[in-house]
C-alpha cells in the first residue's frame, strides 16, 4: 500500500473516533444545560458506555500497527506532527489497564457526589477517605504510564503535553514572591470602595443581551455556535463549526456575567478558529489546556479589564442599564473591574492574585504526589499558605481545602494549566500589540477583528502541530516567561 | 451456561445498543431544537457512524447465535417475548444489504433536500426522479425482507409489527363512504363563523405558560422530560426518564400550539410510563407506531377537543389572554375548536376528514408497490382523490402532492399508522369510560390522573410485549375496528 493510502485509512479510523468524542461533548453540554434531572443514570450509562468505545477503538492493536507503519514512511511535517501527536495519546490510553480507568471511574463518581455534601456541610472527615483513594489511583496511572523525574511529572503531561514538574518550580518561585510584593503595594493605594459603584440591581435579560454584544463584537459566529447558561461556565464543541459556551448570572454583580462570557468566548474563539480541514485529528486541535487558557485569559483580562475596554463596554451599560450608569464613567468602571484583594475563593480572585491561588495548589500537589504529604494534612497546610501567602486565613475547610471540585475527578496536575495561560497570555497579547500597533485605540473603538486575526493566523490555525512552548515561540519570538505578565500588571497597575 | 446467564448476556449487548440510540436521540432532538446551522455537517456525520456502530452490533452474528439459544432455553413468557421482538427487529436488519441501506440514506437525503426546494417553487418535475429512486430503493428493501401477499406489506411492518395490506384495506373501505357522508352532513348545519371567536393576538409568551399548564395537568413529569419548540414538533427519548417533547406556536391562533402540544404531550406520556425496568429491551418500547398515535390522539381529540375539556380550558384562557376572552363560553370555544372543513393539507385537518387525507394515501403507495401506477402519474392522481372524496381540489402540487414531507425521507407505510392511532384512540377511551366512570366530570375539573393511570396500566406498562391488536384487545376487550371512532364522531358531532 502506498503512503497515502495508509494515511487515509489512518484518517478514516480517526473519523470513527471523532464521532464517538461528538457524541459524548453533546451528551455532556447537554447534561449541564438541558437535561431534565431524572435522565442522570441513563445519561451515566451511555456515555461510559460511548466513552468505552472510544477507548476500544484507541487502543485497537492494528490501529498501533497502522500508528508504526506511518512513522515509519516518511511522512511530509504536518502528517508527521498529527501521527506523532496521535501516537502520544494513544500511548498513553495503551499504557493505563482498563481495571484502573474502571475503578477511577467509580471512585470519582463517588468522590464528586461525596464532595458536594462535604462542602456544603463543612465537613472534610468524610471527604478525606474517598480523595485518599483519588490520590492512590491516580498515583497508580502515573506509575502505569511512567515518568523520568517523578510521578507528578506524568499527570501535568496529561493536561499539558511535555509540561514538567521542574519547568513549573521556577515559574512559581519567581512569580510567587513578586506577586506578594505587589498585592501589598497595590493595597496600600487603591481606593477600597470602588467596587461601590455596581451596586444595585442588575436584570438578567439585559445581563444577556449584554453578553451576546459582548460575543459578536469579539467575532464569536453564532452561526457556528450558542451561549446557554449553567451552573458552572465552559465551553465544550463537537467540531469549530458547532461551539457550545455557557455563562452565569448574577443580578447583584454585573461582573460575573462579564467575564465569564468574555472568559468562554475566548475559549469559544480557540475552537471556531481551529482549521475544519483537520476536524477530528490532533491538528484541529487545541495545543494543551495552558495555550486554551491563554486564549480565554487574554481576552478576559488583557482586553476585557483594560482600561481602553471601558470606553467600549461604557455605552452599552448605558443603553441596557440606564438606571446603574448614572455617574459612571469609563475611569470608575475601571478601578470597579479591577480591585486588587487578597480573598479566600480562587475563582473571585482579581489578575494579581490568582496565581497565588494556583502556586499553592501546585505546592501541594507535588508533596502529595512525592509522598511527602498525606492527604490528612491537606486541611493545615492549606490554611497555613494561605496566610503565609495571600494574608488571609479560612475559618472552615469550605472556604479552604474543599473549594474546588477538581481534586475529588482526580484532576491533579490541571490546575498549573491556569497560570500558564495567564503567562502565555501576556506574552501573546505584547506580540500581538506590537505587530498590530494601537491596540487600546481598537479596543476602546470595539473592533476586535485585527486581534482576533493575529490569533487565528499565529495560535489558532496551528492546532497541535507544535507544543504550547515552541508555538508561542514561533508567534511571538519569545516562550514561557514570567516577565510579560509581571510587566503587564506592573504597567497596569502602576507598581514597581 | 445457564439460561439465566445466556439472558444476561442478551440484557448487556442490548445495554449496548440502547447506549448508542439514546445518543443517537440526543443527537437528532438537539439538530431540530438548539443546534447551530453550521454544525449540520459534523452532525450528519456523527449520526452516520453511530447508526452504522448500531447497525454491526445488531446484524453481530454472535447476537443472532445467543438469540437462538435463548428462543430454544424455554424462557418464561415475558422473556420469550422481549426475545421474540428483538429477533423481528434484527432479522429485518440481517436481510436488508448494507449497500441498500447506505444507498437509501444517500438517495434520501438528496430528495429531502430537492423536497423542500420543490415544494417552495411547486415543482414537481425537479422532486418526480428523486421519488422514483427512492421507491424503487424501497421496492428493492421489501424485496429483501420477503413478505407473504405484497411488497407494500413487508413496509408496513416497519411500522406496525405485523400489519397487512389485507387488513387495511377493509379499515379504509368503511371509513371512506362514512366520513364523506359525516362531513357532508355536519357542513349542512354547522356555522361556519365558529372559529372567528377565536381572531386576534394570542402573545407566546402565554401560550408558553398555557403549555405548561397543559402538560402539568396531563400528568408530564417535567423533572423526567422537556418541552421546546422546533419548526415540526416531535417527541424523543432516551428513557422515560429523559423525554423531549417539542411543539410550535403561531400568534395568530391558539390551536396550533393548544393540539400540537397535547398531541406531543400523549406521545410523551406513554413513553413516561414505559417501564423503566425495561429500559432498552423491547418490553420498555412502545408497542408500533399505531399505539403511539393512539395516546397522542385520545388526548388531543377524546380528551382536548371535547366540551368537557373546554371547561377547563376556558379559565385558563381567562387568566393568560383576558383580551381574547372578553365574551368567550365553553360552548363558543367547543364550536371554534370544532370546525368541520374539507381542506386541502392533511396537517390542518379536522377530526373527522383527517383519515380521508390518510385514505388517499394508502390507495397510492399499495398502487404504487403493487406497480398498478407510476411516480409520474400521483400528481394528477391525487388531484382527483382529492376531488371525489374531499370535494376540494388543489390548484398547484404544493397543496397537493407535495404537501408532505414523508416520501422523500422513504416512509411508504408510514401514513396508515396515523388512523390507526385515532382508531386505537377511540376503543381505548370508550373503555377507559366504561371503566372509570364520568370521565367528562374528570376532564372539566382537569382531573385527569384517572385517565392517565387507567392507559398506564392497560398500555404503557407492556411495551411491546404483544401486538398492537392483541394489547387493545386485552385491554378493551375488542381489536382494531372501526365503530368505536364512528361512534365517537357520531356522538360528537351529532350526525347519524
Amino acid at each position: 500500500v502506498t503512503v497515502s493510502a495508509l494515511y487515509q485509512r489512518y484518517l478514516e479510523h480517526l473519523g470513527g473516533l471523532h464521532a464517538l468524542s461528538s457524541a459524548l461533548s453533546l451528551l455532556g453540554w447537554d447534561q449541564e444545560t438541558f437535561m431534565p434531572p431524572r435522565g442522570i443514570e441513563n445519561r451515566a450509562a451511555t456515555r461510559s458506555h460511548l466513552a468505552g468505545l472510544a477507548h476500544d477503538g484507541t487502543v485497537d492493536p492494528a490501529f498501533g500497527e497502522l500508528l508504526d507503519e506511518l512513522a515509519a514512511s516518511g511522512l511530509d511535517d504536518v502528517r508527521a506532527a498529527s501521527v506523532r501527536e496521535t501516537r502520544r495519546d494513544r500511548d498513553r490510553s495503551v499504557k493505563v489497564p482498563r481495571k484502573l480507568v474502571t475503578e477511577l471511574s467509580r471512585v470519582t463518581a463517588m468522590a464528586q457526589q461525596a464532595w458536594v455534601t462535604a462542602r456544603k456541610n463543612d465537613d472534610w472527615a468524610t471527604f478525606a477517605p474517598l480523595l485518599t483513594q483519588v490520590v492512590d489511583l491516580r498515583r497508580q496511572e502515573a506509575e502505569a504510564v511512567g515518568y523520568e523525574a517523578e510521578p507528578y511529572d506524568a499527570l501535568l503531561d496529561q493536561y499539558e503535553p511535555d509540561m514538567r514538574t521542574a519547568v513549573l518550580e521556577p515559574v512559581f518561585a519567581e512569580l510567587r514572591p513578586a506577586l506578594v510584593a505587589m498585592t501589598a503595594e497595590i493595597a496600600d493605594r487603591q481606593n477600597d470602595v470602588a467596587a461601590d459603584v455596581l451596586l444595585g440591581e442588575w436584570p438578567v435579560p439585559a445581563q444577556e443581551k449584554l453578553s451576546r454584544r459582548l460575543l459578536d463584537a469579539m467575532g464569536f459566529d453564532f452561526e457556528a455556535g450558542r451561549l446557554d447558561t449553567s451552573a458552572h461556565p465552559f465551553t465544550s464543541g463537537a467540531s469549530p463549526l458547532d461551539i457550545r459556551l455557557t455563562t452565569a448570572y448574577d443580578p447583584a454583580d454585573p461582573a460575573k456575567g462579564i467575564y465569564s462570557t468574555i472568559h468562554e468566548g475566548g475559549h469559544g474563539l480557540y475552537e471556531q478558529g481551529l482549521p475544519t480541514e483537520h476536524s477530528g485529528t490532533p491538528l484541529g486541535e487545541a495545543c494543551g489546556l495552558g495555550m486554551h487558557e491563554s486564549q480565554s485569559r487574554s481576552w478576559e483580562n488583557q482586553v476585557g479589564r483594560s482600561r481602553a475596554f471601558m470606553d467600549f463596554l461604557l455605552p452599552h451599560i448605558v443603553d441596557l442599564f440606564p438606571e446603574r450608569a448614572v455617574g459612571l464613567t469609563a475611569d470608575s468602571l475601571f478601578a470597579a473591574l479591577n480591585v486588587v484583594h487578597p480573598s479566600l475563593i480562587r475563582i473571585d480572585a482579581d489578575e494579581v492574585t490568582y496565581n497565588l491561588h494556583i502556586a499553592l495548589r501546585f505546592e501541594l500537589e507535588r508533596a502529595l504526589f512525592r509522598g511527602e504529604i498525606d492527604v490528612a494534612e491537606l486541611p493545615d497546610l492549606w490554611r497555613e499558605h494561605m496566610t503565609s501567602d495571600l494574608g488571609v486565613t479560612p475559618t472552615g475547610d469550605r472556604d479552604g481545602v474543599l473549594q474546588d471540585i477538581h481534586w475529588s475527578f482526580g484532576a491533579f496536575g490541571y490546575f498549573p494549566t491556569y497560570t500558564l495561560g495567564n503567562l502565555y497570555a501576556a506574552t501573546l497579547f505584547r506580540a500581538a500589540g506590537d505587530s498590530l500597533g494601537d491596540l487600546d485605540t481598537m479596543m476602546a473603538r470595539g473592533d476586535f477583528s485585527p486581534l482576533l486575526g493575529w490569533m487565528r493566523d499565529n495560535v489558532h490555525v496551528h492546532g497541535r502541530r507544535w507544543s504550547a512552548d515552541e508555538l508561542c515561540r514561533r508567534a511571538t519570538g519569545r516562550g514561557l516567561n514570567c516577565d510579560d505578565f509581571l510587566n503587564h500588571l506592573r504597567a497596569k497597575f502602576g507598581v514597581s
